[in-house]
């Protein structure tokens, strides 16, 4: 299989949501037109994006939105549930923890980790927040795969470390600065201004 | 000047965070190539990106981070700071409030709202809850330009819909359903799951 860069990614993730969303209205069919449409994308970029993935559309008939639903959550590895640590249990941390987003996208939150003493041993939602020092043992035991990091910038880089060491290969990373990791690992980061930029610039240009 | 899609507004953020850390670091130049690299992507699409506004780098000099970093922040609108009003001051919502990044890309949280009674008339950080019934009032004495949707899905789009009806002309949603909007108003969708399914694509397609 091609290569495929974030941004077609990152497309699938939107095409899921719009199907799930066409589907829970009830309509079966959909062209690229119409995905490129709600999505304020163009058709021919929806239709380059799908096609890495074989064809799964009839010309003129679009799309089963089912059908297409069903290969994109193959394709992202949506079909099971992934075991993920939480390390940092601040705002931020709480937050996630309530964020029901990602428990309904198969993602669910199996382990805490802090440094606090005053945290740890505390429970949240029914989780024990653990020592960030047991990291290696309580993420073998709970078969963790992804590991959200939600801790300060000054600590990020060495909790991945830790982690890291521990055998977990993937991360989401809320600190805002670049985490170093090995050529096998891979850090993907949450920065919530990203978006807000993109407003910046809708005003900026329509002023 | 030309559309200029969202995917290239998105990377325009990345390249002012990659520019940001280079000068940091006390590097003055820096190629396409290396930019590409940094962020995972081809040379060719970080010239394309940056040919939308003219000309900055010099073929074979590279760019220089300072001149160059001072151009996209001028084109996202960074040169100035953005009054931001929160609504909903739940988890997520105490999350954003303590979210550095904010404030330092120039987006500055000066007014919160809720609902609940509980709530309206406390403060947090210094700034006072506001009853929603009064966005108007409020969003206009304090000047508020986006607004952050940060209330429970099934109250978002009659939020959004009364801070329109306000003037408010910029959402950055964290509610995870569809809103809405009059054809000049702009909502930008923050799905923290997203960045989740590119590390779970990873996972899938390594194993």
């Amino acid at each position: 299989m091609k290569k495929i860069s974030d941004s077609t990614i990152s497309r699938l993730s939107t095409y899921y949501r719009t199907l799930s969303n066409l589907i829970d209205q009830g309509i079966e069919t959909v062209s690229s037109d119409e995905i490129a449409e709600i999505n304020n994308i163009t058709s021919a970029q929806v239709r380059k994006d799908l096609s890495f993935f074989g064809s799964f559309g009839k010309r003129g008939l679009g799309y089963n939105t089912k059908a297409l639903r069903e290969e994109i959550a193959k394709i992202l590895g949506l079909k099971k549930e992934w075991n993920i640590a939480l390390v940092g249990v601040g705002n931020i941390g709480r937050a996630l923890i309530d964020y029901e987003e990602f428990r309904k996208q198969g993602f669910i939150i199996k382990a805490l980790f802090d440094k606090d003493r005053k945290k740890i041993g505390k429970e949240i939602k029914g989780l024990r927040i653990n020592d960030i020092d047991d990291a290696c043992y309580v993420t073998k035991e709970k078969n963790i795969e992804i590991a959200i990091i939600a801790v300060p910038a000054k600590n990020a880089q060495a909790v991945v470390d830790s982690l890291v060491a521990c055998g977990i290969r993937a991360f989401l990373n809320f600190a805002p600065i670049t985490i170093k990791v090995p050529s096998n690992v891979t850090v993907k980061n949450e920065n919530m201004s990203i978006e807000l930029e993109a407003l910046s610039y809708y005003l900026t240009q329509s002023n």
